[in-house]
């Protein structure tokens, strides 16, 4: 089946907004083992509007356009769906009545120039828009099938998922149930971890098993999309595969499908009634930064100090005397975890510090990592090195404090090598 | 000029990137008074490729085609453009010289297959890149120029600039002396901006003043694009306009063009030889992670403490005893910012301390912020109340603490009303 997608608005064409939409829808797609094959972005210009429905409902089987359903007078989709299918424009009642009711239930008055999102092309079958005032529709224009969807995210997302890929689907003609399962890791490149993952789909012969990833450094997503007749099937196919990426992947897995690196170092914490201090340097917060705002942090968080001078952050744990540090190594991380495990009565510490390299940035400049994580029992620690200016530093270097705190928390080892750091 | 964009490649298909080099360019474009007036995206397809590179060919007057100059066979942009125009690939033996000098500089041996990077449709015009090793070039397709350029962000953004932007602004017949003015601001909508500056591009009678914004919360972006028979002529016309922005907007400009916030203030406090400790709750360590990691900071950053309980927050920064603040309130955040200030010997501290509703994530969940700047001297403080989520609140936080310490360092009211706040 060939889809296309139409991305609508002057704001969109013009870059004043990221056209993330089209990305997230596409990606959704794929995820359900359906492909986008064009992409077509135009303003809010009737005439750019009918000549990109005529040529989409020339080539693709299904369309789906995204934006132009709002009330004001730049909103032209339905008109334009209208005059491309040859039909009039009616006034959906039901719509209608929906859309008092939306505003009723927010205690306003629906303004008469929001009556405009109920009028449909004639024929138009409803899709429907729990969330908001603009109403989805679909209608063949051409040879195609065309879906009509809001441009505002969460109303997109929620149309997409219950209105129109279960559509897309049954005209596919392809196994209707779907699952995705994802295992987020740090450490492996994406080529790296494809070449340990090679022939896990070949585990369900029928091909109904298909690998994929998405890179967001410094974590890779990788995605397991399965198809099957219900999701007994579902499950009984992904079984085996899921226990091998588990086996290959292994300590490399730092959390699964909605989870996220900080929420399994809390949860770990928190089932522990433990707490946490952590100290920072270049990473400048950004490591409490992850862990400090979640719901139930509350109770987990102790406190986060952050210095970019060695001596002020040794000060901010209670770390004075002659014994001072005077460089950043191993020694230097493990000291600083545990005074402040010991300043703060947290139970557990992680410290962070980093020897950035001299310079403007560049794309070789690099950073040490020295890190360590303190209980009363003990101390880990790890030395890392990793380039790629300052940002890159930074940012990997966040991710290797939490996932080494990660690792500390369920019994695996802190110091196994990842693709990122050069020795 | 009728101007159009094709992305190609099968990552901004799928959307496993978000496809940013469009909007970029887009609005780049938009900058220097042209506008695109249609976007198309297609995979590494030949088919799909030729198709939308002749479908262009009819509509516009420029195109400009971004990804698939690389050196991999999925790279077809070279092929399929010298397909569409009916013309052979010849190899460009001053490109192939320096792609091999390229790697020469790099100490490294050309890959043979890079080669085909020189191989240019027969009489093309050669479009500089500086900075790698994918060929740029200019050709006619249908009754259009099209401008190829490589999908590597920075090679683009420099391609676009020095090569692609010149070439259209002299086929516009555009004055081709550009400038772009911005302010940042904090603490107004566009649509207030927008309202507030009206008239001002009256100033210049000519027209050749032009008005637009780039909303990114927390911060708004207003731009001036100027354009003019040289950068003399530009400088008057930019003046009596710039004046009247500044004006219009006073106080709520935080900085322009490149510089940012947290480079401002930390600019501030260089000039005078100051330093900054920092006491976070909420914001968990963000207010420090956009002040910490600049250059320069080490100098002035002395420390920054997070937590999220007011007692360990108080202890963190030397504050106990029996007059211990219970509660998140102007006065405490004062006491806080004080002792922060008295416990690291900082010339200066600022408090953001956060009262978050209770209660699941929701869009009208809010937070009362209570911030405080300590200086030897005196203490500044302010109250302020922001709706629209966990994520939103703790954004807007971040912003309002950096900008009131911005304000206070220019000595301007830290309290003046923002249009974001609830009372």
């Amino acid at each position: 089946m060939r889809i296309e997608i139409i991305c609508t608005g002057d704001e969109v064409l013009t870059g004043k907004i990221v056209n993330s939409n089209f990305s997230s829808m596409s990606q959704r797609l794929e995820d359900v083992g359906l492909a986008v094959r064009w992409g077509t972005t135009v303003g809010d210009d009737r005439e750019s509007l009918l000549r990109a429905f005529q040529l989409a409902g020339e080539r693709a089987d299904a369309v789906i356009v995204n934006g132009g359903l709002g009330p004001t007078v730049d909103d032209l989709s339905q008109e334009v769906a209208a005059q491309a299918a040859g039909v009039p424009l009616v006034l959906d009642e039901a719509w209608l009545g929906r859309m008092e009711e939306f505003f009723r239930r927010r205690s306003r008055v629906m303004p008469p120039n929001n009556k405009k999102q109920a009028m449909l092309p004639a024929g138009a079958e409803v899709l429907d828009n729990p969330i908001g005032t603009a109403c989805g529709f679909a209608l063949d224009i051409g040879r195609a099938r065309f879906f009509f969807t809001p441009g505002v995210p969460r109303e997109l997302r929620r149309m997409l998922e219950e209105q129109v890929i279960p559509r897309l689907l049954a005209r596919s003609g392809l196994q209707t149930a779907i699952f995705l399962k994802r295992f987020h890791s740090y450490g492996l490149g994406e080529s790296h971890v494809d070449a340990l993952l090679a022939g896990v789909e070949a585990l369900v012969p029928d091909g109904s098993v298909k690998l994929g990833f998405r890179a967001h450094y410094p974590q890779l997503e990788t995605k397991l999309t399965v198809r099957g007749a219900d999701m007994d099937d579902i499950r009984r196919k992904l079984g085996p595969v899921e226990r091998e990426v588990h086996k290959r992947l292994g300590n490399f897995i730092l959390a699964e499908d909605d989870q996220t690196l900080e929420g399994v170092v809390l949860a770990e914490l928190a089932s522990r009634q433990a707490s946490l201090s952590i100290a920072e340097t270049f990473t400048g917060g950004l490591i409490a930064g992850r862990i400090a705002p979640l719901p139930e942090a509350e109770r987990v968080f102790r406190r986060g100090v952050v210095a970019r001078d060695l001596t002020e952050l040794c000060a901010a744990v209670g770390l004075d005397g002659p014994a001072l540090p005077a460089a950043i190594t191993r020694e230097t991380a493990e000291a600083v975890a545990s005074a402040a495990r010991r300043h703060t009565g947290s139970t557990h510490a992680l410290a962070v510090l980093i020897d950035l390299d001299q310079g403007a940035d560049r794309i070789d400049l690099g950073g040490t990592i020295c890190l360590a994580i303190a209980t009363e029992e003990h101390v880990a620690s790890r030395r890392s090195r990793i380039l790629g200016g300052r940002e890159w530093v930074r940012l990997g270097a966040v991710e290797l404090g939490l996932d080494c705190l990660r690792r500390h928390l369920q019994g695996l080892p802190v110091t196994e090598r990842i693709d990122f750091e050069k020795t």
